[in-house]
């Protein structure tokens, strides 16, 4: 089959003939992808950035990237038994194996023996991939792999990170979005969805604003210096019961604790950055700092039942899988509208 | 001033001049009434049935009820900095005392030491009303006491069970509410503001339905004999998450059980009927029935934030406080549209 | 390999050869029993009761029940990675599948997939039995399967209500245990260990009341028809926050709710009896109702926990499954002091 | 009457004579001190630390610190009628109004309106103090001012802070404790009185680690440069579930955060030291980071209620007022054992 392999760090992706991947224990599951999104993550493996993970996973290149990928159920293992082939699937990121402490606390990303296929295993820039029983989700009727396929990673952690919010954000209180890109305005519209909190936008770009009103923000702020103030004005003086920074890098991470007010809550999303605060504020002001971490395979499913019920959507650009260097490319230098995926050459004649 | 009161059981309201409420103690308010609520809970007293209660808690005859109030402050004791006259404001129908555990707790229904003007001493259904600082909460600049005085007990009570369930609505939940009548009317437009799961209706009343299906119903269903399977059948035949009965008696309490899936959680909010279950039930399908009593004083803070983002409104019938005993008289024939409420001759002009 | 089986409803079980159980799906795992827990439910079945559920089941007689097992890993199917023969364990009751929204939500007992060994297909009354991947703990070091076979029922039913009810159970609250036999001894002593609160114990039987004394309960109370009166005296005239009902038969459903205080919550354990309340006192006084079924996977893992720190222990009387009638007289007849527990001729050997 | 009072930073208190403190709003509360706990912060005050604090609130010099008070009510303002003259009393360290938002959610800390004696405003280092009636709690018969008064806001933050870790701390989970000093004592008892995880406390102190495992510690660790190793090894290599930080400077900050394991909470209850850490490791740990300030009306009741069972208890010295320059030297020294208290002349006898 085709797939798109990384043969060095800094360099393009080669699109090659590989093997197909095989069963080959009763748990496999093989999918053909219909739709794999592409994200920032997959600009840092190209960059390099996770050469040292990599080596501690044991992984050598060349390897195929892509970790938010959606499809049909190809073949399943012998123990298999709640997925057909035919079946239109949405992958979660983790294939976890369901008999450990945090499987079974319902919290797959907690998995002891989870592997990660596209960051540390073949993933899903190819024409198929290999997943495991409890990775795949089975998509509503009204939902094919190339509306939903960046929801897989990108699109849940945003939820996750508002579904763990949302019992702080009752009538009257305020939410405070930082960066309405990818995950952003999947927030965004999860926030309008679940709970009757204001929502204020805060974004450097001005598209991004329109794009956050048209998703259900109750007021936008652009960040070019006076978004504290602003943040302030608009909550009567205090901040933000909640901020969630979908940024947390490039200095988000530094002024987006002022938006808070006390007592307030602070979910981070994004990375990068360095938070650093005086423990005598933190205790003062009684803050929270709440680190998340992708979701759960259930979170999967309500994500996808808020997309089933036309609550949340995603705005893309399709690549071919010969073309992914140039979405890349595009996704790299800005050029890329909406969140981008790949799409194999078959898979769209099929969906 | 005037004032309707009860001087018989099974007897009208006698329109009546009274002496003005005054000043006792630093914590008291008075407050010049903008409308009163009026509540079927005010026919149970008209007929007697609060007879018992009215000796337990030693009220005599004739007294004045009305125990959904909203007006402006005309007066407050010397302990009282937060309020000034002319603030208009709604009353929590409970004066608690603010420094027993319950209401240390924020649970001021679990004051110790509360009274409970309308029910047991003297109410709103008269041009003026003595109630406490802690019972008071001012209005937006964008609400009138017309707006909201049935919030004040029927509202919050109704706000109080949503907030309680929605932890348990995610996205791809559903919830079957019974009775889209006075609170009813209200819960469905806080489960539509405050969570994304879908709402299920079933009335006896295909007008209570239509409402229903205008305030964000996804569903409804009338209840003639066939809600069970109905709901069942919207449910994949698995019956809601949750069921909140705003009945509960004249049989919902007994075939609303069955609307519910296993591991459901049964909110009672309305009264009159018997919940009789076998435990073996109750246990095999894990089942909560969870008591619901009007709700706090935040929570009616938070219900009128709704109120003045414009996610929840009112129906109301307007009479003049001497035509109460018309507008009860409408209520037990079936004759009175939307919530009445009472509105002393001056208040209009002054709103 | 020697197994008791009920051939008749009503009959004595008989002890009678058949074949092993043999690995047929990737996720089988074979087990040795080491113990199996003798519990009131093998005598409902045995006296039919459970004859309808068993037609519903599809399970035709004859078949062996026992439903509280643990032992030693015999054999494990294809797919089994965190399992070796060898490995002592204990059986969590349902045998679940993984993948249903129960099971990834962690809640094991609302697998749609689940098969119950003992209730619904062949269970531990044998020298073998056929279980999942996901039924088997490992024990710690300390523990042999003989010391905690009936935790795999009846204790984690216990540990799961006491886990539920404990965020109600703050320093100065007051919990009443109505039954201090096999699974209020049990959680007694959860109560002790993860809770402050003040423990008053409710039994018809003397000697348990003793027994609940030594294992953390503060006061116990006689159930003579004056236990309503001795626990308002005790708390003060106001009733217990929590009432955990261990029997819920036999009239506790009813005078247990008046043991309880306003905005007080009643978890159901025990079943039997029918559960009978008016629901304008359940508003009045904002009660719950909770339902509790067995628990979860990792709930016996923190039962384990408690037991292997020495904080939980069980007191047990041994038989041999050829003695199984008599156990199960005994139990019939009042004449069974602790839980008892079958142990087959070999398994006593290699502990 | 008799009061210490600093007049200038850096200087010794004076001991002189000052007018009595009177009732002039209809909530005030004029208590006659019982005993007056010693903190760290009231070296920091004398220190100069505070002088900014001081200006934005409005308080000049002279005035009289102590924050940690008990005694006997000695007079009640006109709208006071739960308290008695002559009740013992524990003074929660806010003055708060009962009617803000904060207060109204059971969240004293969050008043916005409230004093702080001893703070801002003359506290507890005198013969009588002015407080508020919702500051003031009834003590339990076997419980006096002297046994009490440092919890007043040390005890009570310690127990804020595991009351918050307690529904994460199931059994077979681990909590280190950082600090084993005045409120790293109370944390560890209540730690073993309220939750079943082992405890595992470090302290750069022998001795406090003998006090420790006294009070309830499962494992003490010497914070000498290898604490992190020991912890890990203590829990498998994974770290703890929780960490409660005590300290929160000198670098446990730091180190503090290694203690941890993945998917685990961070609580800062001491202050000094700044958090640093990279968003990276945040989110990829999935880590949270916990502000604990002092805590509720309430929950000094629950914390009273654990002394009065005698589940905690505080080891202290006695000083008398005269004596307090030499108190605030022995602490500063650390020749002060256990948690000092002041005691005025008159208090011994009448206790």
């Amino acid at each position: 089959m085709k797939a798109a392999r990384l043969h060095d760090y800094h360099q393009d992706l080669v699109i090659e003939e590989v093997p197909e991947p095989e069963i080959t224990d009763p748990f496999d599951v093989i999918v053909r992808i219909g739709a794999a999104g592409l994200c920032r993550t997959d600009l840092h493996i190209k960059q390099g950035e996770f050469e040292q993970e990599h080596k501690d996973a044991g992984l050598a290149l060349p390897y195929t990237p892509g970790h938010e990928n959606a499809g049909w159920v190809e073949a399943v293992g012998s123990g298999v038994k709640h997925l057909q082939p035919g079946d239109a699937v949405i992958l979660h990121p983790f294939v976890s194996c369901g008999v450990c402490h945090g499987c079974r606390a319902g919290m797959d990303m907690r998995c002891e023996n989870a592997t990660f296929p596209g960051l540390y295993t073949d993933g899903g820039f190819a024409e198929k991939i290999k997943t495991g029983a409890r990775a795949a989700l089975k998509l509503a009727p009204n939902l094919t792999p190339a509306d939903v396929a960046p929801m897989a990673c990108g699109g849940i952690t945003a939820y996750h990170a508002v579904k763990r919010a949302s019992p702080l954000l009752l009538p009257g209180t305020t939410v405070a979005v930082i960066g309405a890109g990818g995950l952003g305005h999947v927030g965004i519209q999860c926030l309008a969805a679940m709970t009757p909190a204001e929502i204020i936008v805060i974004d450097a770009n001005p598209a991004a604003l329109e794009l956050a009103t048209s998703l259900g923000a109750t007021h936008t702020v652009l960040a070019d210096g006076g978004q504290v103030e602003a943040v302030k004005s608009l909550t009567g003086g205090h901040g933000a019961d909640v901020v969630i920074d979908f940024v947390a890098e490039r200095g988000t991470e530094r002024w987006g604790v002022d938006l808070l007010r006390s007592f307030g809550s602070y979910f981070i999303v994004g990375y990068g950055g360095v938070l650093e605060e005086e423990t005598k504020r933190i205790i003062n002001n009684e803050i929270s700092f709440i680190g998340n971490l992708i979701g759960n395979f259930n979170e999967l499913g309500e994500l996808l039942a808020l997309m089933a019920q036309g609550k949340v959507t995603l705005h893309t650009s399709l690549y071919g899988l010969d073309d992914i260097n140039s979405a890349m490319s595009d996704l790299d230098g800005g050029r890329l509208r909406g969140r981008g995926i790949i799409v194999p050459a078959g898979a769209r004649a099929s969906a």
